[in-house]
């Protein structure tokens, strides 16, 4: 795996990393095909050393991952321009991970149900009362489609993230 | 290439497309490797029905369309999560256009500079008083590493959206 060609932005500082990765809602899921690169946003939650998301059990993405495991999953946040006295100087306030690894579709209803509920936990803290349990995840069915819910685990091989801090400040402003 | 699958939520009104493109400010451009996906966020302009970003010269955007110019470039909001009665019928409102298409370094300096001052104009209108000129770009050499400025055209062959709205009132808070 290549490393990060301008190293004066690496991140290394892992707190800092998986709290971010605990935190954002939204990543970009890479995939291969044998066509365009297919980069889709997906929900997600980091949970147990990995990436966990769902999607409909006929869905494109299922497909292709069978086909190419290995994906890139990039989680950002862009804080905004930092101005620079002439324009070919300004930036990017940003912190951005990629976790690149293996998705493979949970087949364990136990491990898809406590993902699940990881995954509610984060997005919807406290909203719903009953937990998902195996049992549910066996028994559902979508509404369009009537598709059994598929989860999938990304198991990280390597993680990196880039950083370009600026204070409030030096970012541009309307 | 594969059309989107679940076409209860495919958007084709060409208007909110084409705006969405020209106001957000960053996509994901997804790049083929001989590895791992590699999905990676850029700033971006939407200018002359075509997608411009620009990097250092030397990086590994460069690197890697030149061995394989197709990519798919995506941009998003998520604008939270919408409710139900139980956590499994819960959804995720959102905006997704996907612009796939061929990425190519773009080699008269005009053009670089008309594009690289229509982004500079998106992201920090009106700071700026000099307009970014041809002989500027051909001149300019970064402050990491000394490499000149390095833009990419992607020219779409097909763009998509997706999208699920929902009132301020369906979706979850705090």
């Amino acid at each position: 795996m290549t490393q990060i060609a301008y190293t004066q932005r690496a991140c290394h500082d892992q707190e800092r990393i998986t709290d971010f990765l605990r935190t954002q809602r939204v990543g970009v899921l890479g995939l291969h095909t044998d066509d365009y690169p297919y980069p889709v946003p997906v929900n997600y939650v980091w949970h147990n050393d990995a990436v966990y998301f769902h999607g409909v059990g006929s869905g494109r993405k299922g497909e292709l991952l069978q086909q190419a495991p290995k994906v890139g999953f990039t989680v950002f946040v862009e804080h905004g321009t930092v101005t620079a006295r002439v324009a070919c100087h300004a930036d990017t306030a940003y912190l951005c991970v990629m976790v690149f690894g293996t998705a493979q579709q949970v087949t364990d209803p136990a491990e898809a149900a406590d993902a699940l509920q990881a995954l509610v936990d984060k997005l919807t803290p406290g909203y719903y009362r009953s937990t998902i349990t195996a049992r549910m995840i066996e028994r559902y069915r979508s509404g369009t489609g009537g598709n059994p819910v598929a989860v999938f685990r990304i198991t990280p091989d390597l993680v990196t993230a880039k950083e370009n801090t600026a204070t409030a400040d030096e970012l541009f402003t309307i």
